[in-house]
């Protein structure tokens, strides 16, 4: 099927249940750090997870991504090493009435995650000038977080649980996984089955830090000027608000 | 609901229409450049829009987005001005046999689209430590990436368009919205109905670049080594194949 203008899908809304899925997936989906379960992750459900990675917007259609599977417990022993090191330094950068709250997070499930998934970008995957890139050279990255995003949704989707790592030197795990120079390790990721999602995101739960009121996060067509699109501003506050009641999957989207 | 190990919610895949939907979303999803209509987007549409993106991931849970809700003509020919000059500087980076291909392409719809929205990151948003930003320092601006995914899969499934625009200088963006220094544009983004959505990524259909072959951006354990879980890449082969044929939500998700 060839894309011209006369072949075109039809733009309209996802019947009503795949729509759901859709918000459902993003307001459940948690970083699971002390969940995961031994199982291993069926090789139908990963490569779906995969599938649904590789169908990510990207940059001039450049797919900068690749896709380190990780099952090896030495080679993620390595790489939890590295997390203890950054760990314990990290501690040590917080005010000092909170760096006992910090280090008793569980902030990884490495070693309990039957796999890890590192998801990277190679910034010459397209050659040098690529569409899209050539003002903004940080925009190949975005395209392998996008890729992630979609992974992220997808595992929640089909019931695992991941986990985003990123307290270590990306220089370990670049060694530890052989990851060439020009390629950027992206995101670390565990992934599985696992006991079950926390309700609310563990540091929100925790008090660390509030879920940030949405309204007070939009400007109308400048920084600082939140006063001119006073409808908006109401329906997002009604929407936050059945969010947090656990009300916007059943009241607040098309039927 | 405090999230003790003792009330998590089930950890099981969503029904299988609500499942599908996520894949759904994902695989239809496309850059929308020239099919924008002018109908303006209803307030309770872009708030959910806004909503998915606020619930993304975030390092820390800092939440480090906001988004500018851009309708004045004004500000966005402004934004237009500073894309077509880009694009001019664009096009003589490209090979001289693909400049007049690149100069046909539509690649924005900036003055087309009702409403633009550009998704930033408040470095500061949580002070100067974050919680997993310690060693890796562009972890927040990934947390913006994440929303703008999010944001981009519940417009697909209202049935909107979302094109993400990247030729332009950043600087000139940041000047026009009057954002401050220390927050970075991450995502400029037109919205809005659209006639339709493409079969495939339009650079694709053009024939600018093909959709890699998937079970070769697969590693296994270390960097090269490709061929260490034969199961799982005749997996992804037969669902890339099945993606191709549009067969995928069909034949490969549970039932």
């Amino acid at each position: 099927m060839d894309a011209t203008p006369d072949c075109l899908l039809p733009a309209v809304a996802l019947p009503a249940a795949e729509c759901r899925g859709v918000y459902e997936a993003i307001l459940t989906r948690r970083d699971t750090r002390g969940e995961f379960l031994p199982d291993p992750v069926p090789d139908e459900v990963l490569s779906r997870l995969l599938v649904a990675a590789h169908h990510a917007p990207s940059v001039g259609f450049m797919q900068p991504w690749s896709f380190l599977v990780v099952r090896d417990p030495a080679v993620r022993k390595t790489v939890h090493d590295a997390f203890l090191k950054a760990h314990a330094e990290a501690a040590l950068m917080f005010p000092e009435d909170k760096q006992d709250i910090y280090r008793s997070l569980k902030l990884e499930g490495i070693m309990e995650a039957p796999v890890n998934i590192c998801v990277t970008c190679d910034r010459d995957r397209a050659g040098p000038v690529v569409i899209g890139r050539t003002h903004i050279r940080t925009m190949d990255l975005y395209s392998s977080v996008c890729a992630v995003q979609n992974l992220w949704l997808a595992a929640r989707a089909e019931g695992l649980g991941v986990g985003w790592v990123s307290i270590f030197d990306n220089g370990v795990v670049q060694r530890a996984l052989n990851i060439p120079q020009r390629v950027i390790p992206i995101a670390y990721l565990c992934v599985g089955k696992i006991r079950g999602y926390h309700p609310k995101p563990e540091l929100e739960a925790a008090g660390w830090l509030p879920r940030l009121p949405l309204d007070q996060l939009i400007h109308f067509d400048q920084w600082g000027n939140d006063t001119a699109d006073g409808g908006l501003l109401d329906r997002l506050r009604a929407d936050q608000r059945a969010v947090n009641e656990g009300e916007f999957l059943t009241d607040r989207l098309p039927k």
